[in-house]
């Protein structure tokens, strides 16, 4: 499979640079005669766009999107949709320091070592700016999915502070900048980021990201389970350094008659008591929510000097300047539900081909 | 891609149920020229094999695996290697009590939502069996890797009780049946072991797996990420619910200026003072060593009686008798390794293509 | 794609050498619960087996079919299909002529060239030996077309003698060795290969495959053509060097007027007036039967002494004695029809997956 | 695979419709430190441009191509090369005949049994237009390939007139509207399409396409064969209906002794004494020239008035004025080239990746 494309049956295949022209990607497989617009794709970009609080970047993009083809008098032609954003605040300013040294925890060292070329110009490839089309995609895919799938995706930890599980609401999410679930946490947040942008430094966060109303039967046995297609496809995003689902790493000091969901029926319907598995038991669905976890690193441009090497190998240090996310994780939530999304409409066609 | 495929250029088709004839595999991709015997895979298999300690299945299976084609003259020609493993003690007995009811924790009730139908004698296609066809293929990929790239994994974590990592030595792995390389919690999870299979229950494990010798520049930004394929292969395997690449789930606590690996030269060469990164930068490896965590819930086969249905929803209870492993997340560090194997075998050929 | 794969949701992979112990193929994506045995797939085997007329290779194989995974009590699960056949007729004979010397026409220098070794042995895995796993998996594809689709082939030219299409009787393919539509030409073709078997030489041939009952709708636009995929699959059969579809290569010559198929209604439903398009446009097929045509080039396996290389580079003639087919064209047709089953049986479930 | 992405290492993923603002293309998996501009790309597209001579289409496009990402500082950095066209001569005319009416030899009626809903305005995804990036993609794939391949095509026959092989000379290819390599034959083409225009209707055309240089090895045993992949490539043209390699078609009239390509020594190398194999045998390269032939059939778009049907199944007739090519065939020239580059370019990097 190509390096820039997700999926197999809905499929999305992303290009740019977070300096270029544009970013954009082409989103195929889509069945015909779904209702679609730029408006339907707008809003889920506005949640992720730069520059709407403190706590995120100040680069100031309108992330506005055009849909060039695929779409005829307001529907799904069931050809390949392009879609594409112009990059407008690409700031023409000096690269200097970044150009010639590798900021640690980014990929400047990485690519050097593989494509000996780069584009250093905020990130180039590697810049979490190409999220931005994963979320354009998510917004074609919950077309697919349709009313009756709800996804959607919450900070559950910065730094070392997590919410509160008994305060949980899904509703706060939309009242603050941190897509919280736990509005007493939002204090102790804007401390801790406040306080780590003051040390020069950043924080990590942890992500949940649900979907209710996901049909049991999707996914497949072996290498198509929904766990492996969620674990790449979180994995995937810029800085996620790990994934779970269901329980997940806290399965392990649980005991098997604790961990298996038991079953009872209701209405005539199987329901799971507990819902350990995440919502896939066998790499297939339950018809539960599916659930998935996601950890993002502390962002990798910080103030704080760091000890670096150049392209040449000369010992240095690096400080990166300029407007980052102290955060990174926080813009993350609605990237995850994008994945979330894309993976589930991949995983309907790949079912309704198989199973009818 | 297909369901019961993994890997791009090295790819690898398993197939086989736990109670029909035999299981195997197809691995197609595999350079030509490469010596290949029965004997370079089987030791692999060993121990992977159940029935070699108190703490795993007591099924009988000698686990001989036969090469069918794509080696000539003892060197692999470059065409698809088939290779086979007879089931031997795929006991005919009675199935009743789960042909009907759902086990928790199990894929039964998903395979029933998706096909209507399933091999319920041992679980069919969802049987851990399979994995021994990952093994095996694990074994073709360290081939192509060669004696430059180490693969190992080790248990750090059976129920509550974590390995203390000062303690941490790779030999000890070899000569405990947990594959622990703390010889001093060894005890403490025989104990565990014991108390829980006394119990009729079962418990979870965490296994690390890591890869020395892995040279930079491995790998691809945005969707072919190292991290993300990994991810899908540990996740991939049964029973495993969470995967993590270097500091993992930590990182959400840990700093900017804490989590990013500080660079160094060191004889000539980049050399990291740290590796939070898992070896892995943008997607694309380090140089250093590769590092990903996963999760095994436990055993979902237990004696303790358990509330479900059956096919036809009615409310009922299940408990599973025989020979099941109390852990099985021991049995699964040959796979994880095999899995980690057979990544960078892909990604070796990939990065070849590209990049010359 | 893997080189020994074919299809996308129908997917086969195949594997084996002429003259190894055995050979086999995977059948991924099968829909479940659908009748399958042994008994469905024997009768397409024994069209294609060796030893069947004097008119081809008397190598003795009854192609028995073991059905390894995937059915459980007469059905299909939705699990993988492994099929295997043993070699029970691999002669342990001498094969000092072919070892280092190549022969033309065959893949013998390619092989060296690409791989640096080969399976000399009968031809190895360029033997057309493979093409057994290619009948087996088009049966299984034919159950998933259902009694609704239609797939027969012919062969419609021998050497230089083509059948008279006026005297075309499907009936007659069963009636001679040939599988020829038009009884007529038999004797011309027996006369023919008896001649070029007696001037130790070989004939070529063009077949016809053809599918009634496809609905339309199937197939993609652009690079998912239904041409490009049946071009795909005829062309890659052994020694097929050119493939048709509808006119083919007869509308170089016909004006637009004379090629367009023109449409009325019939019965409430569309009818085409003629079908040159052969059952295509725009990639995606019209309901009309859809026809394709493929040569197969003169057996390179013959008497005649001819000029080429060894290994070495050194100069030298070789000619082939043995038990090979004067026209390998006629054992192809089962090929053929198999082809456009899998062809086909992938098409219907990427339709079904994108258009419900 | 995606319906609208060709390859598997070097792969196009193609969108646009004739009519929308633009057309498009991302090519990935392209070497990195590869020198390219939009100048490279240019001049291919402008020898398929519409409305270079009386023979073709007069609607006016300057076709500029554009490069929106993957390259930076005139190199490529390894990540996908997002490439745009501006659709600029969109007329917007009455499409009142053909947006209810299907044109016979169109896909009207076909993508509306698919899709339920068409982008009817010239053709929409159908339009040979989609063949401009093709031609772009192309142009990237032969810097891949390098000056040491050469990769050139002509129109061999137009309607019943084929060149005299006697007379072919590469240079007049470049001499002539039609590609010609035989100057000759030159006016009996403009003849043949004056009349061809005057009466109404259209020819068609056979096309040549070859390439000198490619080293022996390449390509892949049975479902990666290269005969397969350009058969694949070439049938995926829009209006193509047939392919050959080699020989071809001509094979079923050759014998075994006239068919199989001798060999021998020629200053330390071997060297076939003919090319009926057309540079593949057994799927991989011999090192010869690759040789393509494939059909193309008249212009379906066509002043003559032909029956046919309405969306709504009402017999009816169209005729298609406006500016069609008379012989769609000859500006398939440059997109037979791009293909055979596009093949060419994924096999080198396929065989790079398994065999070093």
């Amino acid at each position: 499979m190509s390096s820039n494309s997700f999926g197999l049956l809905f499929r999305v295949t992303t290009w740019g640079e977070s300096h270029g022209p544009a970013i954009g990607c082409v989103v195929d497989g889509v069945p015909p005669r779904i209702p679609l617009a730029e408006a339907d794709i707008q809003p889920a970009l506005d949640r992720r766009r730069p520059g709407t609080s403190r706590f995120v970047t100040q680069r100031r993009e309108s992330d506005t999107v055009r849909i060039l083809s695929g779409v005829f008098e307001g529907q799904t032609t069931g050809t390949p949709i392009a879609l594409v954003i112009e990059n407008e605040d690409a700031r023409s300013r000096d690269y200097g320091p970044i150009k010639d040294t590798y900021r640690p925890g980014h990929a400047d060292f990485t690519y050097d070592a593989k494509y000996g070329i780069r584009d250093y110009r905020g990130g180039g490839r590697a810049s979490a700016r190409e999220t931005a089309m994963r979320v354009a995609a998510g917004a074609v895919a919950q077309k697919i999915l349709g009313d009756g799938v709800t996804v959607r995706g919450a900070v559950i930890q910065v730094g070392g502070h997590a919410v509160d599980r008994k305060r949980w609401d899904w509703a706060e999410t939309t009242q603050n900048p941190f897509f919280s679930p736990d509005a007493a946490i939002v204090p102790v947040w804007e401390d801790a980021l406040y306080a780590a942008r003051k040390a020069g430094t950043s924080l990590g966060a942890i992500i949940q990201v649900e979907a209710d109303g996901v049909p049991a039967g999707l996914g497949a046995p072996v290498y198509g389970k929904v766990d492996a297609d969620l674990a790449a496809a979180m994995v995937g995003i810029n800085a996620v350094k790990g994934v779970e689902i269901g329980a997940g790493f806290a399965a392990a000091t649980l005991s098997g008659d604790e961990n298996g969901d038991e079953i009872r029926m209701a209405g005539g319907q199987p329901r799971f008591l507990t819902n350990n598995a995440g919502g896939v038991l066998g790499g297939i669905t339950t018809g539960q929510p599916v659930v998935a976890r996601f950890v993002v690193k502390p962002t990798s441009s910080i103030r704080t000097p760091r000890r670096t090497i150049t392209r040449d190998g000369a010992e240095t240090e690096v400080s990166t300047e300029g407007r980052h996310d102290p955060c990174v994780g926080i813009r993350a939530v609605p990237v995850g539900e994008a994945m979330m999304a894309c993976v589930l409409a991949d995983l309907l066609l790949r079912h309704r081909a198989q199973c009818g």
